[in-house]
């Protein structure tokens, strides 16, 4: 098993029929999630097409990840958390973290998504809008989110496997100072391991 | 007052302090709506960071919408409908007629962005997550979305204020597979107004 360290970003290369097998080690954190098609950085994995896709906000096992070319990129094989993940709020970033009053600079998950593809050699991009792993946002009929603290336990996994040679980015959520991440408040590492 | 003809595409630049009022004329069109820093295309209006700075995945009159850096660039200042505009749904494009059943071409929104842009000259790019003015997608407490009819009535407008110098692109959308754009699925056109 390898790991993403607690506020930083790890990106991997998937052959399409491998998969990634994600695991929330402590259970309570956060993981923005990333797919890229191997050959092209400009079609990725998109949640405004998911939605389209899915009929729905929430992806469940079995549901194909589909890009912004509606293709599918990752099959959601596994998942034995209570499969509640995020796909509407955007990847934090510096200034997500100065409008919540931090001063100085803040780890981020943008910027480690940007150091993640750069640790492999993969060319840069903007950052697409992320799944977001075990991030609990309840929507109101209203349409008022809430920054919820997640519901999967210790060692809750999920299983992407690649239909299209891929890469796949992951950043450990820094979020500390409101409880996405767990009420303490402490992001912590996850671990992850590439699979037939 | 300026028209957006049904299926197509039109942008304009927006001083700051200039605002944009778009009228749906016979109430059941639904518009995709894009804005872009007139300095920089790489920052644009972006769903996923206004869902984390409102709140809410259904902006209101009176909000700051804000791009991928975080910054207002345009207020929602106006708004005479009942305020239901979608911010989850991806542009429609030509794969999405071809899953629906369409075989040859089909006018489509991301085509009509770029289209628009390059009528007044501004480079092209990414096509971001629009603000679907007008369409009507209920999002249910476990996720899954309807696709509605347009809430609004012939003559509804918003405005649109230039928080900074920026191009607005607008496209009535072309869906006519779905009800998206009333019962009748006849796309329709629009129209709008540069104003003080």
């Amino acid at each position: 098993m390898e790991t993403v360290p607690a506020r930083r970003g790890r990106a991997v290369r998937l052959m399409a029929g491998q998969a990634i097998r994600i695991v929330n080690t402590h259970g309570t954190q956060v993981v923005d999630t990333w797919a890229f098609n191997a050959a092209d950085p400009g079609e990725f994995l998109s949640m405004p097409h998911l939605h389209a896709a899915l009929g729905s906000v929430f992806p469940a096992r079995g549901d194909a990840l589909v890009t912004n070319r509606r293709r599918p990129i990752l099959m959601l094989e596994e998942d034995t958390s209570p499969g509640r993940h995020d796909t509407v709020i955007a990847a934090c970033d510096v200034h997500r973290y100065q409008s919540l009053g931090c001063a100085g600079y803040h780890d981020n998950c943008t910027d480690n998504l940007q150091a993640a593809l750069a640790m492999i050699g993969f060319p840069a991009t903007l950052c697409p809008p992320p799944l977001n792993l075990w991030m609990n946002i309840p929507i109101a009929a209203d349409g008022r989110i809430t920054w919820g603290e997640p519901l999967s336990r210790p060692g809750d996994h999920v299983v992407l496997r690649a239909v299209m040679d891929c890469v796949v980015a992951m950043s450990a959520c820094p979020q500390d100072m409101i409880p996405i991440n767990g009420r303490d408040c402490t992001p912590v590492e996850v671990q992850y391991e590439v699979i037939a």
